[in-house]
């Protein structure tokens, strides 16, 4: 999984009809240093992520398997909220 | 999923027979601050986007997923079209 | 899928019994200004395609779907020749 | 599979339901020379790493694989401590 | 399918049950110059490569495609030694 901060919303219209009717946040993925850096992605929101929050993502045919129904075009999901990352 | 601008399209008249008829468009993903940045990507239209038009797609194994024949050989999708991106 | 360009050939003659016995060739993935960049792959050619021809193949478990025998361990498959690429 | 050192862990109280139990631990890949360099990745920790310990992790659907129940929504995990890397 | 060098071996004795017996190599992507460079990856060797052979391997879900039993946990496989490149 990976690390990515809530950084806002995608509003859209027309979608392909399969696709969930879940809410589509727009994700950065974060450094080790917790800055955020590269590019957004485009995640369901499974955890009820607030903006800004910190939360991990899984990519592919993962982030189906997270969903209620697999069959679905997705492959980005937010699956947890990060509430601390404990550095050794 | 990803952002991209829809760029371009691609006229192949040799490809293999398992490829779906639908329009290939040329995409180049988008940087935070909606730039095109980038390799650009060759995919599938599922949503009759215009020529500059901001897009979101779907990768690999999901991209077939969103076909109404999942057997073909596509591994990028276009699944929306971007209304707005509404930044925290 | 992804736009390359033909750069070569490999010569292999140990391999798994399970590759198919399709020709391998060398692609190196195209900027969206047309010039090779990056690290070449060896994909599988489906569509004969020329020395030096722009092509695009798709990768990961749909270029195994691009073949007549899907349980091939192939991770990249030419499916298409490129006659003109338009920019809008 | 990819080489990477163990350098933190992730709390997280609120994920999906079908996250498997076991630790998440953060890990960021080991270059050549076995410095740690680029993002962080989350991994199910399948292999009792310790902190700071050199591991490989798999990614993707064969993480999922690595369980003993693969529908889990897992693209990431540690499935070997490094005793050693011999170069040639 | 992706070029590289062989360059070492990994020596892990703690590692999950359903991991192949097979050789685990470390190997480098290839540069289309056919330097070495990037993030080393560690792969199961199918074809008894010899140090410093330049190998292709495959990756993700047709890793495993390519081992006797796929429902092992192996995200990168060497599935063919390379004679020659020959470049156009």
């Amino acid at each position: 999984m990976h690390l990515a901060r809530v950084i806002g919303t995608v509003v859209a219209t027309q979608k392909t009809e399969n696709l969930p009717e879940s809410r589509l946040l727009v994700i950065q993925p974060l450094t080790p240093d917790g800055r955020t850096e590269g590019r957004p992605l485009v995640a369901v929101d499974l955890v009820s992520a607030a903006p800004e929050e910190r939360v991990f993502f899984v990519r592919g045919r993962e982030a189906a398997n997270a969903m209620p129904n697999p069959d679905n075009p997705v492959d980005a999901a937010i699956v947890g909220i990060v509430d601390a990352v404990e550095r050794y």
